[in-house]
């Protein structure tokens, strides 16, 4: 169970007020997660972050400062985005005890919530990361929650399924592609979509949106990677 | 639907930190609640409060001041306490979901839900004044949620089930007890056993604890709550 726990990430992104950091850490380590990781903040460390900490000071110190959010969900292999907007292109969309329910089972490996900032929230580019994008069910008059609050809510859902929980790696026989190793792929596609004239850079339109969803919902394995990157080289050698 | 949250009044008794009302007023509204009441807190009203309120700046000029526990929920008839410790006298006991799975059943009058000190809870006293108690599920390494987030959780767990719940008076032929009455009745009921000398006021053990047990309950019904202070008032005449 605590294994479990243990390979769920949840990523603060660049949020503004130290004490939201510092009850997070507080409200993963009451339902027993440890991975913290924050995507530039604009103050910490901070005493105001201790503060609010208490007694999870362990998990606080342990926080991963990254510069990107490339960085912190690089080794990542399932990514969930909070999410309050409807958006343009749909993406998958899970209640807060529904995702939970699916983190642990993807947790064969690591993988990550992504929460955004106080204001704003995630932007379009983030949330298109991610493989599924999680609503918590709120008041359609005030959905607003608190950031460290809404940290607590989905740590409280994994913590309550963890209990009766199994990752599931279906017996797949090589390991499923790092988030780091999908964005290199996509890199490549874009590279030669342009290169071939395919892609206009100067009016790219959707196409690259839906072809990293695509992407992201196929969950190549390694060698499936490897594989559509050979093609891609050849196929750029002959244009 | 928000006619039952509405009927669910969340009791801070004893806050330290004007930053956790705040807190918990945009956690209420948050998840569709309206009523908040504070017992006794040691800085209210403090900007503090009203700035991590920042949208339900409603809740919390409406938030209620009490002075005591009884008047916070004395026009209640029914009544849950969070709790972390295990009592000597064994309460009836339930999660977050089933609690709040409950209040909604409970909610054809007012029911409240307390929360207790920042660093030591309810006291045995409190808590007997409940029907229910309740814990939130979390770490046994470190089960210590900060006290707005554990007004986020409970509230998250009620507005999930407010969409299918509906509250079951189950046709009873009198309006229940409120808690101002049960009160009455027992502090009416412990005069009477002290005039009677079967209650040692200098040695009393835990004969009220127990009889306050039973008439929680009980749940009786207002002409019940009548009958028997007649017959404790007949009885005292005797004697």
């Amino acid at each position: 169970m605590s294994q479990l726990l243990d390979r769920v990430r949840v990523v603060l992104v660049e949020p503004s007020h130290p004490g939201n950091i510092g009850g997070a850490a507080r409200a993963l380590k009451t339902m027993g997660l440890s991975q913290l990781a924050v995507v530039n903040p604009k103050r910490f460390p901070d005493p105001q972050a201790e503060w609010r900490a208490a007694g999870a000071q362990d998990v606080l110190e342990a926080t991963r400062i990254c510069a990107d959010l490339d960085e912190a969900i690089a080794d990542c292999h399932w990514v969930v985005g909070t999410s309050t907007r409807n958006r343009r292109i749909p993406w998958p969309l899970l209640s807060a005890e529904q995702a939970a329910a699916r983190m642990l089972q993807e947790a064969h490996g690591d993988v990550a919530i992504l929460f955004g900032r106080e204001n704003s929230g995630l932007t379009n580019e983030e949330l298109q990361k991610c493989h599924c994008h999680l609503q918590i069910p709120a008041s359609p008059q005030y959905p607003s929650l608190n950031l460290a609050m809404a940290v607590q809510v989905v740590c409280y859902e994994l913590f309550k399924h963890a209990g009766d929980a199994q990752a599931t790696s279906a017996g797949w026989d090589r390991p499923l592609a790092t988030m780091a190793q999908v964005e290199e792929l996509l890199r490549h596609l874009e590279a030669v979509l342009v290169s071939s004239a395919f892609l206009d850079v100067t009016n790219p339109g959707q196409t690259m949106t839906r072809l990293r969803r695509l992407l992201i919902r196929l969950r190549p394995d390694v060698t499936e990677v490897q594989m559509l990157r050979g093609v891609l080289t050849h196929l750029d050698k002959g244009s």
